[in-house]
């Protein structure tokens, strides 16, 4: 049945390339700027600041417990907009698809980026096809860039960390990374650990809603925790403290990490964001952050000690004191 | 020599990716904006309407006659930019890059890249680079993604052509084809034809200081002439009359079309534009075109002849008519 295969002339931008937006992309991603099918989308004028961002994605496996690649290739680059204090507004995609891949598969991806696009209140408003050979690409590589409004009195940047900073986490950590360890390698678990893939949009709509003082915030993803704290701690200049006890990691997670030997504190999230901000707005924040649906479990798990140089340590369980560093090598490649 | 190979531990997220982007992609693309190294970039505020644009390259080979995928990804997407009427002004850039390539190649790219993004007066303000495993990909992929700003009183779109409007195409179409063709297959011409690939950036600006009365503009790459103007008599709803022996082609693309069987209004181009203007402002564009770097050989070639139907034909050089249609099928794959 080649009407169901994805060929390499969906991807010479004739007929059957023609044909495959329609009945696919404009099917699911349908609104009145993308519809015009022009080399680029026309957006209106804005008084804010824009934030830009790019990701590519080429996850392996395309689907794990909890999402798949359509679901990150919407949610991650939300996300990085959103990590700079931006409103997530218009994404453009790209697929780069090898040669074979059913067409049932794509409009199922695609359809998941319709769903996640719409909850996170952004719309797909330009994007591009790609064909290549079969054995060129591991199945389906997509592309999202992002543009969102910033208002202007926000200034939200990694090198923002101040001494006496109160630093925030939305919830448990390393589930990403677990799940997708799991579907790649078929790991017989107790119970299935799912990935935290979700938009922070509204969350960080609602963390600025109580005060636009927010130095920095920043999604641990490739490198987890520990490299995205050590990333702020050198372009701030600060010295980090973490304490052990207070990361949110859940049972299932910490038992898979010990057994299979992985440190949490490196392994990808994508539904987490760490939050930089002046402890008099903490206590503020931490409640307001609890009360959204990807912030109920939100913990302070740390501060800034000095501006005296760039470390992050841990506080352990039993009173001593451990530097982080970033991640060296890798855990788990193809993460994301 | 692993120190000059790219590894699956430079996409890890850790201190080697950080390596990497410090020793290649800021020391080519460094700007104020990129060297904060935050998620996303963070842009001024704008009156002017914005364009965005994506685009990913697979193009096979890396290297061929007149460039490279680096200059590719550049003037590609800049390209897009303008045909929506914008100056570019920044990009977003996202390699996936095959384990195994080397830094040197890398290097290359990337500085033809930022060689390319100089001369097109954009600035490269966030990435994000992933590394596969050998195999996934061939060589290098490259997505860009495109922002550019639109005057408010511009009004360019495909679906705006009308009667009476001219067609206008700044130079010889089928080099970018016939060069990838001969760079893949190592074909032994009597002649070196290089890629057209080129910023047309300036000379859509320039254009425009003639008048903002521009209706459609579209760079025929994948799918050619042929395909871009089915494209437009479809989203238009007119009928196209383009003359054969006023479609400027080089003698020496004609002569290798003609041995292997290529239609020219079929090939790809990567430094063409093709325009419609009301017919009391061709002449004076055209002029300015001619005073333009890429728009010396501008030439009309046909025009809107009714809005009765959507249609494209060929006035055939001893005067017969000819149906044009989209591209079926592809005449070579992965040719950007």
């Amino acid at each position: 049945m080649k009407d169901n295969i994805i060929t390499l002339d969906h991807g010479s931008g004739g007929k059957l390339s023609d044909q495959l937006i329609r009945s696919v992309f404009l099917k699911y991603f349908n609104n009145p700027i993308l519809n015009q099918l022009h080399d680029g989308a026309v957006l209106p004028p804005t008084d804010k600041k824009i934030a830009l961002s790019t990701d590519s994605y080429t996850i392996s496996p395309l689907f794990f417990s909890g999402g798949n690649i359509g679901h990150l290739a919407i949610h991650g680059t939300v996300n990085d907009v959103a990590m700079c204090g931006g409103r997530p507004k218009y994404l453009s995609t790209s697929f780069i698809i090898e040669e074979g891949v059913s067409i049932e598969i794509l409009e199922q991806i695609t359809c998941s980026m319709a769903e996640a696009a719409k909850k996170a209140g952004v719309n797909v408003v330009t994007g591009d096809t790609k064909v290549v050979n079969k054995g060129d690409v591991d199945g389906i590589f997509i592309n999202t860039t992002g543009i969102g409004y910033i208002d202007l009195d926000v200034n939200i940047n990694a090198n923002q960390a101040r001494e006496g900073d109160i630093m925030i986490v939305n919830g448990p950590i390393g589930n990403h990374g677990i799940s997708i360890l799991a579907s790649r390698e078929n790991l017989q678990l107790d119970q299935v650990i799912s990935s935290d893939t979700a938009p922070l949009s509204d969350l960080v709509y609602q963390m600025l809603s109580v005060t636009k003082e927010i130095h920095v915030l920043r999604d641990p993803t490739r490198g987890g925790l520990a490299t995205a704290l050590n990333e702020i701690a050198q372009s701030s200049k600060v010295e980090i403290e973490i304490e052990e006890e207070k990361i949110p990691i859940q049972e299932m997670v910490k038992d898979t990490c010990e057994i299979l030997g992985y440190d949490p504190l490196y392994l990808a999230n994508e539904g987490k964001l760490i939050a930089f901000v002046p402890e008099r707005h903490a206590e503020k924040i931490l409640k307001k952050m609890k009360n959204c649906q990807y912030g109920e479990q939100s913990k302070i798990i740390g501060r800034v000690v000095s501006e005296d140089r760039s470390e992050v340590y841990l506080r352990t369980d039993i009173g001593g004191k451990r530097v982080i560093g970033m991640l060296s090598g890798q855990q788990l490649p193809r993460i994301c």
